[in-house]
């Protein structure tokens, strides 16, 4: 890269406004998909909280971890039974979700973010009695769960001692129970007042147009969501996760963005530039 | 059990020089062996360590997880190779015992205290850069580690919210380690300049005689322990266990206690009541 | 007593749940009677109290002292006039009342305390002035006072500097007053808003049958004393209890108990057991 | 008086630098003699020490009460058997000091001080476990104590919670004791470290002629105190208390003034005036 | 003065409820006219101010300084334009007053403070952006501001901080402003909550017969005001000061005074003295 | 410019380990020269300073302001007098240096910090007893100063309040004194342990050979300095500007750097990029 030390300087500057508006506010970061598994994207995203957390912005980590589940059940030979659509997570299932969630991915996180410089501490939904959740209620799949409260003093503790909190998205309460990553940060972001909820996601935003790039739709109101479901704009995978963003705005959050995750440094762009990267919802 | 309330009372009463002499102290409980394994004693220990946190009494738990780690290894068909008896950590197996017990066995804890009425928080060495470890330098045996450096900080942040801190003994540094428990236990004992320093064993305690249970030493200064070893009294594993309690009180932890954990509530009774249980040094 | 300890450990873990209701609650204790009188009483209940102040809550001790405001009125051959029942308190017998229990009865009980192991700090009404009181509003009988106002901030102050406040029932204004104990802790105890408020008494508690102990009333609502009055199962000097009680009720504390102190560690039993002693109005 | 409004004013300003000067300072005054027997002066110390307190300066009161102690004895027909000349204190008389100094003179100056717009809280060197003394070792003279112990951090708590501390000279330990207030008020003015130990006197302060007040000795180091003792300035009565003054400069007080408590707002005229009251060691 | 002591401590003591009402009250001054050029009733003034800070009343001093603006303006030959009766304040001129009020007059109060032994910290509406105005709207005179907005916080941090603010009527916003002292103070106090707002003039005070001086109004409602409006009792330069009060008041200043700032230490003799000084708004 | 969003983000994330580096470090900028007199320069000098303080960084920013008051002195048609080259300070010029620092210059820079949206407050070294000085002791030319104490607690006042404090070199004492910023920024920055001094000038640095840039000492010991004066490597004016380096870094500041003022966001480029602007000495 050929930039002079003038136009880096430049660059700093110019984040200045957006350092300002973040300031002291929450963000909470879904982290999940390519961003995830590419090890350079992983690398951007972690650096990116780091920078994030040193100006002054206080990030929340929440985490799923999906393709780490399905390898550890290949290899202890698991073989997964579907419940339309969704797999049925017996008490061996969801002791690999466990494990794998809060022992492996969230530990893995919080390492890359210490050496990153950040300090962070990783806990999953029993900590504290953080999430409680009980059996899905439409149908049983055994222990996917559904949130029925949130505890946030934990996060803000951890907040307040001056730590990033990495969530693992595993639930308590009579057992413990693998709950929706999407969910459980959108509901964390309600309940903290975050200025922000970024879904880190594969594609590039809401399309107009599938086929079109060009057609992203960069803002909308939460209000006119369902005129886009009817259109079909809104459609299939992607109707969880607006649904997840207009709930997080509904209970106070003030913008919720589908973000393509597969950009390089994607969150400091959206949060520190005045480019935006995928759709937000406000 | 027909005891009067007269006799409840009683023993409560009686509780109280103990209480008021932890009280504000330090705690450091090294979890593990039968007390780990059988359900009734995980219950009692659970039911203890949540009544010394509210009668003022800081506890720290600490815990390994072999028989978690060894069904582990077997769901997964992993071969153990053994060095001078101790089992080669592969990255692979590095990467299970991280699941197990920073995933698995912790957090389970966590949720029992919770359940009990605790207010836990699960860590392992690796949040907040709390243990960092380098590959054991006697004998290259992977990922096992040597303790390096302890930063109490993140402990001392739970603590002080009010969180009994459940800690896995899992390093951080260039890669994760497995780190021995019992030292882990030791030394943040030691750092954290604890009352007490709780190693739960399967055995009595110290016996000169190791075939009658009469001759229990309930209570040695560090500087006789040369002397046991040259006797055979201190042999085997027992060592190891015993060098802990000495480094512990050699840095500044007032009392090592080797505790029978096969007896339930085994915390309880050393604790709170006049009754030793196994063997004290000091 | 011969209990294993075994049991000495159960029994603790038993008061746990008691432990967790009534943590960083406020209980005031109206202290008198027999329990008062009787040395091993004495000593069973300021044990009581410091164990209760370990464990985490947080106990106001009220206290009168008739009996001995009647030795020392004996002593200066001091004889009483009594107007309707009711000692006629005049100048000198002021004076000796503020004596005996602001200088005798008080700081015999912070004395006891602090040998127990507690920390109590020694008060009346005139200091940081906390009750403020009129002369007797209906008839002329002295220096007997009602309660005009309560100021809390020196009892939290106290309280907030980890100390047990032990409160002489002498009142401040133009002049020195006598107040009822039981109205005084009663008054305190709303103020306060405390879980509870435990008068001890020398009685077994409400009985529906005067004569028949098992007729023991165990809880009542405080709407269900009217009809009580009516049917004469309260009356005589049950009476202004009651009305203390049921008052406190009203004016938010949760729990007020009229206890039997004739029983040896009653509070430790009602608060830490789930045996109840005396009637609990709700 | 007929004194303008600016010679008011001007008399207010020429006590800033004197207010500067002991501004959060502590000064500890033993209360006692004329002062505490004169209505008059005694509304005048109360003043006086309400508005020290009112413009930042630190007073702690500590008070005895000879004359009230030997009228309450003549009531109850109490004959005092003397040994050496000091009266000797029986488990009776000891009950009487008590409730005379702490239940009536110390609630009394409580009254007064509130009364005067002050906030104070009264307490006695058994509260908190303040005062701990032993019987007096030299003869037995029942329990009249020495000083072993003072544990200062209840008269911090009370002066940081924004209260005037007045305390009796009662001490704790194995039983009540009755403990010289001078010598009370000396140990508390070193632990503390006071700027100024005041301790009222009948008398004008230091004469080198007993008989001509002009000779009176304002100022003197503690060094000049053996001198004086052999030439006879210093003797009777007056040791005891000159002995009080030096040991407290020697532990660190700044000054110590025996000071005469005759003269109307003595306090107020050493403390805020160029005018000294008595003589003052350093 | 021939004042004994014995009348010296009699007048402090009278200040003792003055000090009391006044204790830990926002009392914020507006400086100038004679009090502000006679050398006498400078030293005064701050000597006042000193003393009330030492007693605990919490001081807030606004300043302007016409003559010192004139004396600079006539030494760089500036000559003044006038648009009806106000000075036209061109960019040249705006420069000489911000650096008159904010870099002379207000440091040299500031050192004058300091030297009598106040902690003081200079401070202008640009500081903290603490006042924003905008050109005068109703005619154009060039950098005369309306104020817009007050944000307190810095003025709250600095008394925090244990100083007493003195501020500059120089307001910020998109350029530096010239803005009314007196209404700087009036918006001041009310967003401060003060207890009084204290205008020094140069006048007794608003007279009934402008001619007798026995005429004075003491005190009187802001109700009152429109009736003597009409009367012409308030006229001339006296209705912009008067709005200033009223405005403050009904913002919930408790307590306006016009005050005769001729006498020396008028403000004392105002606050604690029951004599006084000029006319209070109600 | 043409730069990337990833590019843009790239530089961001470079800036990290610089951020971390002085996190919470004290960072104290003398401001002067040509950096303050052409706009751009001071523009970007103001939003280095803003963004530093975002970044966690503590700026405090000491100004002088030559020109500005040679500009002043020219208006009022004051003439210089010379003594030894150094301009005499008569009372007359000291008034219009403090008028031209403390209220144009420093207000002003307040003013622009605000603007970019910074907090800023701006002081000298009056306020609050910061700087005292005495009249220089070499020769009598006026009241310039020499640096007698610093009082830093005003600074630490409002640097924890969150501001940035912005510092005129005039000082207290018997009179306000002209004292040398470059001085007054060294002992500030040695009092305060800062990490850095940044002395901004209008030369590249310290040149081996001044008419060959490329000969840039970029770093050097103090203890080199001795034999680069005697080289003449350091001469003329830039020895007092050394002389302030080492002083402060012989005090505990950990770096000082004379840096080149003229190069826009040389203090952002300085600090988190790789390039070093100017020679820094350790």
């Amino acid at each position: 890269m050929e930039i002079s030390n003038f136009d880096r300087s430049q660059i700093l500057v110019q984040a200045l406004p957006y350092i300002q508006k973040y300031y002291n506010k929450i963000v909470v970061i879904k982290y999940g998909g390519n961003a995830m598994i590419n090890e350079d994207l992983k690398q951007a995203v972690m650096e990116d909280i780091v920078l994030l957390s040193l100006v002054g912005i206080k990030v929340v980590l929440v985490h799923g971890g999906g393709p780490e589940i399905n390898d550890m059940l290949k290899k202890i030979n698991k073989e997964s039974k579907f419940v339309d659509g969704l797999r049925y997570t017996d008490e061996e299932t969801m002791e690999i979700v466990q494990m794998v969630l809060a022992g492996k991915v969230n530990k893995d996180l919080v390492a890359l973010l210490e050496k990153k410089g950040g300090k962070a501490i990783g806990l999953c939904g029993i900590d504290g009695g953080m999430i409680t959740a009980v059996k899905h209620r439409e149908k049983d799949i055994g222990y996917v769960g559904d949130i029925t409260d949130i505890n946030i003093q934990p996060v803000l503790d951890v907040i307040n001692s001056g730590y990033i909190p990495v969530m693992s998205s595993v639930a308590g309460g009579d057992h413990a129970f693998n709950v929706n990553a999407d969910l459980a940060a959108s509901r964390i972001a309600a309940v903290l007042g975050a200025e922000n909820l970024i879904l880190m996601t594969d594609i590039t935003g809401l399309l107009r147009d599938k086929d079109d790039e060009s057609t992203l739709i960069k803002e909308l109101n939460v209000s006119e969501v369902p005129a886009l479901k009817m259109q079909n704009v809104i459609k299939g995978g992607m109707i969880p996760k607006v649904d997840c963003c207009v709930e997080a705005v509904r209970r106070g959050v003030k913008h919720a963005i589908i973000m393509d995750g597969r950009i390089e440094h994607s969150i400091l762009i959206e949060l520190l530039t005045d480019a935006g990267i995928g759709t937000m919802f406000r």
